[in-house]
């Protein structure tokens, strides 16, 4: 996550605000070679009637976003030449897919949104890499009860892709009542905790798969700690046994939503857990091997098999789904239901500084 | 499929009609050990109120019938003490699933049927392995149009399995019009070559996969002769090189409905054919492999996949919906578009005889 708070900026220099600054690249590549750091003048102020300035707060890194500038993710940004005016011959592409910014001046005939307003991008590949850019209204959306969030907890909610996708998975394939079950594999990845206080929070139980480690006890009382019912380890789930504790544990009562961000035999495994006419949702592989489930799961039990990918989710759905989306997920934050997790933020100022020769 | 016409009573003795025949078990297990035939007192005349009885002309024996005599199938019949006035002490299976019957007598409070009609069991495992049998109204559909069939044309699209499957996996997840591309594999399959049919009845394209063989061009002529687009073998989509050629066939249109019966590596193959938001159904799994599916296809295709089993859609819906899939297949029937496939017909008097010793 790329931080452009003030409080970055502030050590740069006073004089620093009047020019932008954004992680850019002219090709596809090996991003330690292609991106470089572009100094460009302020974005204009006023900014053009129906649009809006930004002044991004944090912006996220993901592996998707290395995958874009690398050239070999679905998503594909287009180039511009918004920021050339700073002597660039041809538009280029500036990094960054989503990012959590703040309103610093509106256009003629915007109405909904006011300068200090937190906005999210609505446009796929926004280019958010970058300390500030002029939007069409049309391609952002306010930030809800802003005032009662951080920046960090606005941005896990709505910038992080993670309590989306938990969010949804929950909601959108299997119509979930309170008590009900759940199992999941990478259970401590950044959507797996979500998916954890997500269904705590709406009153269903989790099953809650990991991989066997040295300080496993740690792991699984920080799972417990964020809502886990159960947690188990992969090689216990191998062990048949497991499958009568786990029939104790929901009284019989069929889990009916799995969630699958591995992959190979240890999700095939968890797929055997699933009761008649439950749904398997991937949106992960990290054991980089196929989803493989005996096909009479699918003919004698009605098992369904589905992929999740918010980006998609974003596409297909309309605005208003959006946000009712991040509504609910500020609700959970606000009530301390969901914890805010952003894993590293890099200051973009230390960028600027060490990738100064470049720009 | 067992035969009860009367043709092949006739054989047996004028006096051979006022008793009734069935083959019967008492308890699970091997089939040649547990199967034996039993002898009854014709059925009561007239039946009692909102009851018919029943002359069964075709019956089915299909192999998840021999697995329901072993006790190893989901669908388990219920014992009955209907028989027994022959002397048996206990109540006992009847074997046989579904059967073509034609209705000999109705009882008081019948205004649905009359004698002469053509039914077909709603009941799951109804034992129709008999002569005779005496059911309750409820427990039937009538086979409408039945003068314009033949008894095996009949058969063909109400009892057996294989058109009601092809038929239903064509309508119920993707909503094909003409013009439209299904790809299958075991294409030449019962359900596969009802799926031919049935698609090219109603416009669709179909690319259909075969194991390599010695008479492959006999077997893809009877195949395209069905109303088949285009026949591949595994070995051919194997080869990347198809993928242009099928792309230069579909005019790059995706396919979006994907059949499968066999799993493994091929099925994986297939799957790979598939466009966005395809979806993929498995009704059987021939190589006895698991479905395989690289679950960036779930991901990033929004790829679904499904199972079927006809069984369940009888129990699930309504049956107005299965009048209407009988209607339908009726109609597919009378227009020729449609054939008659049964396999072998086994004349029950034959069975009979053999067994005579046992009864």
């Amino acid at each position: 996550m790329f931080s452009f708070s003030r409080s970055s900026l502030r050590h740069f220099s006073s004089s620093a605000r009047i020019l932008g600054r954004a992680v850019v690249y002219s090709q596809n590549g090996d991003p330690s070679k292609v991106l470089r750091v572009l100094t460009y003048p302020s974005v204009p102020s006023p900014p053009p009637p129906h649009s809006v300035n930004l002044n991004f707060l944090l912006s996220p890194i993901s592996p998707a976003d290395i995958n874009v500038v690398e050239g070999v993710y679905p998503s594909k940004p287009a180039k511009t030449d918004a920021l050339t005016l700073s002597g660039e011959a041809n538009p280029l592409f500036v990094g960054g897919n989503e990012g959590l910014a703040r309103v610093t001046a509106v256009g003629e005939g915007v109405h909904t949104l006011a300068v200090d307003d937190w906005v999210i991008m609505l446009k796929q590949q926004a280019g958010t890499w970058a300390t500030d850019r002029t939007v069409t209204v049309a391609d952002v959306a306010k930030v809800p009860d802003s005032q009662f969030l951080t920046q960090a907890q606005a941005a896990t909610i709505t910038v992080s892709v993670n309590p989306p996708t938990a969010y949804n998975m929950l909601a959108d394939f299997v119509d979930l009542e309170s008590g009900d079950w759940v199992v999941q594999n990478g259970a401590n990845s950044a959507v797996g905790q979500a998916v954890i206080q997500i269904a705590a929070a709406r009153g269903l139980k989790t099953i809650n798969l990991i991989r066997d480690r040295c300080n496993l006890d740690a792991l699984k009382e920080r799972l417990h700690n964020l809502g886990a019912t159960h947690v188990l380890t992969y090689d216990q789930l191998a062990d048949k046994s497991v499958r009568e504790d786990i029939k104790q544990w929901t009284g019989g009562k069929p889990i009916r939503l799995g969630l699958n961000c591995v992959g190979g035999k240890d999700t095939t495994n968890m797929a055997r857990l699933l009761g008649n006419d439950a749904h398997l949702v991937s949106y992960g592989a990290m054991a980089k091997q196929p989803l493989s489930i005996p096909i009479s799961l699918f003919i004698f039990k009605n098992l369904t098999c589905h992929g999740f990918w918010q980006s998609r989710w974003y596409i297909k759905k309309p605005l208003e789904e959006r946000e009712k989306l991040m509504q609910n997920l500020v609700t959970l934050m606000k009530e301390k239901k969901v914890r805010e997790v952003i894993s590293h933020l890099h200051p973009l100022i230390t960028l600027l500084t060490s990738v100064a020769g470049h720009s």
